[in-house]
C-alpha cells in the first residue's frame, strides 16, 4: 500500500509546479491545505488505476479559475467536499476514489486534502499529464467521456450543476458561472467508471510529479544544478535563460492572459524571448523562431533557487531558465492538436514537438 | 372545473401583454406555442390556489432573458419540460401543478403549453402580479421562500442547476449562465409546497389577465375606446399620449435596457415624456415630474389599435397611450420597495403610488 503522508507533499508540490507549466494555481496554497487535512485526518492511499473496478465511480476534484484569483481565495476543503456531495447526489452513487484532473499546481494537492478528509483513495493518474486552462482539454474528451455532470461550489455556499451537451459547452457554462462566483470555484467533475477512467488518463502522473520533486530536493541539498536535474528527470531541454524585462497580464473571461518578455543571459545574451500564457504558458518564441508550444510543457525556473515560477509570479527582474518538456504522446495526434494545439488558442504557429525544434537551433 | 381552451389564449395573451408592463417577452410567440400544444394535447385545467394540498409541489416554468433574444429564440415546450424534469429529479418528487412565475407576456402563456403536454393543472396565480426582470423580484422572496433549485435548459440540450444561497445570488448565477446560453433560457424554478405557494402569490392573476383581455376584445369589437376600457378594468390612469420620437436600446448583461422618448399629442401636445426600461418599463417622467415608477405598472398601448406595445417593439413614429396601473398592495411595503422600487434599479426617485402622482397633475 502506497501511503502519502503530509511530509511527502513538499516534493509532490514542487513536481506539480513543474508539470503545472506556469499555471494550475499556486502549489504552496494547495500544499498547506492538504498538509493541514492530513495532519487531522491521516495519510492518503495512492492507488494504481488498475485497482479500480470497471464499474466503480472515480471523481476528479479541483479548483478552477484565474490563478490571480486562486491566490486570493485560498483553498477550502469543505467547499471541495460539498461539490463532491452535490455530484454524488446528482449521479445517485458515491465515489470509490478521487483523482486529480490535472497534475499541476494546486490541482495536484487539493485532491489529497479531500481524499484525507473523506478517507478515500486517490488514483495515481490525471487526465492531462500537465495543466491546461479549459475543461474540455483532457484525454477524457479525446476518449469520448463527458466532463459532466460538473458540480461547482463557492465559499459562500452557492452550488451550480452543469450538464452540458459536450465538453466545450461544459467549459463555457462553467467559466461563466465561476466568473460570477468571483473568478474561481471548487469543482467535482468528469465522473468516470473505472473502465472510462482507464481510457482517459496519464497513468502514474502523481508518482512522476513526486519523483520529479524528490530529484529537485536532492539536487538542492547536494548543491547540484536543479535545472540540469529537472531536464534529466522530465526529459526536458533548456530553451532559454534570461531576465524578465516586461510582463503584461490581464484578467479576461475567468482566465489570466498575457505575455512575459525576457532579455537573454549567458549563452542567450543579446537575444530576447517571449512567453505567452492563458493561465498556463502556451508559447515560447525567440527572434521570430518558435522554441516550444502547447501541448508541450513550457516551464520557468528561478535561476538562483531552481524553484518553478508560475505565470502569475512572473515579474520584472526575475532571472529564469525556460524549459521545454515533451508532452505525453496522446497529445500529439491531429485530433488532440485540434483540442489543445496552438491553433485552439488563436496562434497561427503549426505545432512541432519541442525536441525537434531544439535540434534546429 | 375551469378549463382553458386554445381559443381562450387570445384574450389571455392580450391581458398578459398589459400586465407584462412592456416586458415579459412577446406574448404572440407564447400564445402560438401554447395553442399548438393545446391542439395536440387538450385544454388546461386552471385551478384555484386553495385546491393545492399543503405538501404538494407546485413549480413555475418560464423563459428568461432579454426580450430582444426571446423574439429570436421562439419557444420550445420540450426544453421547458426538460427543465421541469431536471428540477423534479433534483428534488426527488414530481410537480402536482405548474404555475406562472409572472403574469406577463410570454411567461403567462408558456406554462399553458407545458401544462397541456404534461396534463398537469395550472394554478391561477403568479408571484408578481406583473412582470419583473430579475429572479429575486417575487412575493416569494418577501415571504422567505427560496427560488432554488432552479433548472435551466437551452435548445441545444444543455442543463444547468442552480442552488444559490439566496434569491439575489440565484439571479446572478442564472443571468451569467443564460447569457452564455445565448441570451435566453427555459426554466423551472421556485419549487414550492402548497403552503409556501399560498404565501408567495397574487391569487387569480391569470383570470384577471383573461378578464382584461376579454374586455379589450369586446371594446374593439364594439368600436369602443380600448384605452378607456383598460383603465376601467385594471384600475389604471392615462399618464400620457404621444408619438415615439427616439428609442435607445442595448443588450446589457442578459437584459434589454434603454429609454423611449415621446412627443405629446392631444392634451399632452407641447410636452415630452421619457420611459426607462430594463426589459419592463420602470419609470415614466414628463417635464421633470415623475408620472409613475416601479413597482407600479407602466403600459404602452398603440393609440390606433389599442394593442399593448412592449419596450422591444417601441419604435420611431408609433403613437402610444401610456397607462399607469397600481401594483398589488404587497409591493408597497418598505421591504418590497427595497427589492423592486426605483432605488434597486439605480434611480434616485422616491416611490410614490401612481394614483397619488396622478392627483398632483
Amino acid at each position: 500500500m502506497n501511503l502519502v503522508h503530509a511530509s511527502d507533499l513538499e516534493a509532490i508540490a514542487i513536481g506539480s509546479a513543474v508539470y503545472g507549466t506556469g499555471g494550475g494555481g499556486d502549489p504552496y496554497v494547495g500544499k498547506l491545505l492538504a498538509q493541514q487535512a492530513m495532519q487531522n485526518h491521516g495519510p492518503v492511499e495512492l492507488i494504481d488505476p488498475a485497482q479500480i473496478g470497471d464499474d466503480d465511480l472515480v471523481v476528479p476534484v479541483a479548483m478552477a479559475g484565474a490563478p490571480t484569483v486562486l491566490l486570493e481565495k485560498l483553498g477550502d476543503t469543505e467547499s471541495v467536499v460539498r461539490a463532491l456531495r452535490a455530484l454524488e447526489a446528482r449521479i445517485g452513487r458515491p465515489a470509490k476514489a478521487l483523482m486529480s484532473a490535472e497534475v499541476g499546481g494546486l490541482n495536484s494537492t487539493i485532491p489529497f486534502s479531500a481524499a484525507s478528509v473523506l478517507r478515500l483513495p486517490l488514483v495515481d493518474a490525471d487526465t492531462m499529464g500537465r495543466a491546461f486552462p479549459e475543461i474540455q482539454m483532457t484525454l477524457a474528451t479525446l476518449a469520448g467521456v463527458s466532463a459532466c455532470p460538473i458540480a461547482m461550489t463557492d465559499e459562500k455556499g452557492n452550488v451550480v450543476l452543469v450538464d452540458a451537451v459536450d465538453n466545450r459547452w461544459a467549459e463555457r457554462l462553467v467559466r461563466s458561472a465561476l466568473t460570477e462566483m468571483g473568478g474561481a470555484c471548487f469543482m467535482a467533475l468528469l465522473p468516470m467508471s473505472g473502465a472510462q477512467m482507464r481510457r482517459s488518463i496519464v497513468r502514474g502522473s502523481i508518482t512522476q510529479a513526486w519523483r520529479t520533486g524528490l530529484a529537485w530536493q536532492q539536487a538542492r541539498s547536494r548543491q547540484e544544478d536543479p535545472v540540469a536535474t529537472l531536464c534529466r528527470v522530465t526529459g526536458g531541454v533548456l530553451l532559454f535563460a534570461g531576465k524578465i524585462v516586461d510582463v503584461e497580464r490581464r484578467l479576461d473571461g475567468g482566465f489570466c492572459r498575457g505575455t512575459a518578455r525576457l532579455a537573454g543571459l549567458d549563452a542567450h545574451s543579446g537575444s530576447q524571448a517571449l512567453l505567452s500564457f492563458q493561465n498556463e504558458f502556451l508559447l515560447a518564441e525567440s527572434g521570430g523562431r518558435l522554441l516550444a508550444s502547447t501541448p508541450d510543457l513550457i516551464v520557468t525556473l528561478d535561476l538562483e533557487t531552481g524553484e518553478p515560477i508560475t505565470a502569475e509570479q512572473a515579474r520584472y527582474g526575475l532571472r529564469v531558465a525556460v524549459l521545454g518538456i515533451p508532452c505525453v504522446a496522446e497529445w500529439r495526434t491531429p485530433a488532440a492538436l485540434d483540442l489543445v494545439g496552438p491553433g485552439h488558442f488563436g496562434y497561427t504557429h503549426a505545432y512541432r514537438p519541442v525536441e525537434q525544434l531544439a535540434l534546429d537551433h
